[in-house]
């Protein structure tokens, strides 16, 4: 039930007819109490859409009493007008709510460049107030996708209280963020100050350790809510295990349903200087075409890993570094290491080890593999 | 004739029996002087193959004899035992020409973490020498091709002195440098003190402006080589000025044949508050997959472009950027501009226009767009 699976939430998901599919494309979460805390992250990509402007001003004090959620447009790059689109969106629903319109906050996924249709939203979320339901996490769920095709869900039980989210992106997912508007709950009750806290450290271990493509986007908003409903009281280190288990598991949930990707690649970098060390080879890796059209044609061509790490300027020796591939040691001390025709690549899960023999740090990103369904699907993505 | 264009040079590429394919992979070039001016800029990347050890050593001193090149193998992550393969190739062509060892530049291309068939590359070598020529540029260029399609060659013809170059690389093209290896020579007379400056900026405006798909070689070699044999000195600007015109010539005939690509995409930021800041978001544009897709499938998504220039730090007002796609100004002052339907992506030659409105700085780069064929390729390199 995702969103609502914690108490004091209620949420929905419409046709609003935004979406030339016709499917499902709007969605409503309200947090009805007693609590209203509310913190965000938002894309650090400077070129940032209406809704992302709008939402940060909303959470700035640290309350939203509810979210409102489009796909079928991203009103991103609409300028003065699309900023109002926004804003009368927000008003529409405080009025529905009875809630301050600087209590709402806004989501948008989908093209950028071209204003909402605001004849068909608005009616939308008449429809969407109208369905809200304690049982309607899943119905939010799917009237988020854009070329997602599985809504993403999650719940973490805990003592008394709970933890649930829900996710789309399929596409343009990089670090700090993906492309992904999120909706995270919890019915614990939790210090308001705190709350920022927990969901930077959970987001900054999951959802910005995913990069399917390298791009970012102009919409990404990850929003934790906290409705206080259970009477429980959480502890910073108790809630935030929680809300990183769920954003762990909507992350990968992400990758497992990227655009066109046939496999899901973990780049794990081990016995590296810093974490940032460690991060910043993940990502180059993950971000090497070359290697990731390898992965694509089950093709362990391990020096293109060993082209990726040298671009970055983390501590380590060339003549020290070794390479796994699914467990095979293909790249030993900077040279050729066992046979690269022992790697099965045929699994969608690929995992690959870098040790940079420089220390103990580590970290994982998660990237997809590079095919030809990714550039078809993006070779035709507005027309 | 490229590289034996300007006097004082012989060349020669024969068949050693390197590539799979049984077309030439061998190719050698010498400078009979009298002057043996040499410069030469390498990759960036910290994982750089034993040739191109070798070579920076070789060239430390401004002074080279011959140059020998394959394809085949690009003799990277090998270890010790591929030094000393370059070594003995080195040693090797010193014999034959009665030069020092440490005067020969040895440049290798191909599949990382193989060793070199050195039993077919040492009599390819012998061949090669004996087939030494003064109008043998163009069979040198061609047997350094890997999967480029056309011999890349250049001349610039001056006053009582020319320029001649060459030049391989398809894929894996991206600054500093593109996977490539170039031999540009010329019989100017000039202060060797010098070349390096002349070659430095050279590549500064050209090869280092291309960047194909993002990815970064472990055997890039840019090397200059001046015999001095016109007998005519060439001040350090007019050298600089045929040296890029040489260089700018084979870096746009690296885009135009590059792996896969159906067009050749400029790049061009203007209005930028300095060179550094252009460039940066010229590249942010040209590494941008969605971007890339979105030209292979004639779709002028310029949100790409946009949210591209939203992950750089340039300095720019998102709400004051203009973009235009072949003279359609498709976003204007950061929203919508012209219609998108206007633009015309038929043309192999697509040119992107981003206007800061933040200075008089300007820069473009050249990259390819992303497509099926380009996967294809790199999905099976090395199988």
């Amino acid at each position: 039930m995702s969103v609502t699976h914690p108490r004091g939430f209620r949420a929905s998901g419409v046709v609003a007819g935004l979406k030339a599919s016709g499917t499902a494309d709007l969605a409503l979460v309200v947090n009805d109490g007693p609590d209203h805390h509310a913190a965000a992250v938002f894309t650090s990509n400077r070129v940032e859409a209406a809704p992302v402007t709008w939402s940060r001003t909303v959470v700035a004090d640290g309350r939203a009493d509810a979210v409102v959620l489009n796909s079928g447009g991203a009103n991103a790059c609409t300028g003065a007008p699309g900023f109002q689109d926004t804003h009368t969106t927000a008003e529409h629903v405080a009025g529905l709510l009875d809630v301050a319109a600087g209590d709402v906050v806004v989501c948008s996924t989908g093209l950028i460049g071209e204003r909402l249709a605001m004849d068909k939203l608005l009616p939308g979320v008449d429809a969407a107030a109208s369905a809200l339901a304690a049982d309607a996490g899943r119905a939010a769920a799917e009237a988020i996708m854009t070329t997602d095709t599985v809504p993403k869900l999650a719940v973490a039980d805990r003592d008394g209280w709970s933890v649930g989210g829900m996710a789309k992106g399929a596409g343009m997912l990089a670090p700090a963020l993906a492309t992904m508007l999120v909706v995270v709950t919890t019915d614990a009750v939790v210090a308001p100050d705190r709350l920022d806290a927990v969901l930077r450290e959970a987001t900054r271990l999951t959802f910005d350790r995913i990069d399917s493509d390298g791009c970012q986007s102009t919409n990404d908003t990850v929003l934790l809510l906290a409705s206080g409903a259970s009477g429980v009281e959480a502890d910073e280190a108790a809630l935030t295990e929680a809300v990183t288990a769920v954003c762990a598991e909507l992350a990968r949930g992400l990758i497992a349903d990227a655009e066109g990707a046939h496999h899901d690649i973990a780049i794990e970098v081990v016995s590296a200087a810093s974490e940032d060390d460690a991060l910043e080879v993940a990502r180059s890796v993950a971000r090497n075409n070359l290697f990731k059209c390898a992965v694509f044609g089950g093709d362990p061509n391990w020096g293109r890993v060993l082209a990726a790490v040298g671009t970055t300027a983390a501590a380590f020796d060339p003549a020290s570094l070794d390479v796994s591939m699914n467990g095979v040691q293909v790249c030993r001390a900077g040279g050729v290491g066992d046979d690269r025709g022992l790697v099965d690549l045929s699994q969608r899960e690929v995992r690959v080890l870098v040790d940079l023999h420089a220390g103990d740090a580590a970290a994982t990103v998660w990237t997809n593999d590079l095919t030809h369904d990714y550039v078809h699907e993006n070779s035709a993505y507005s027309t």
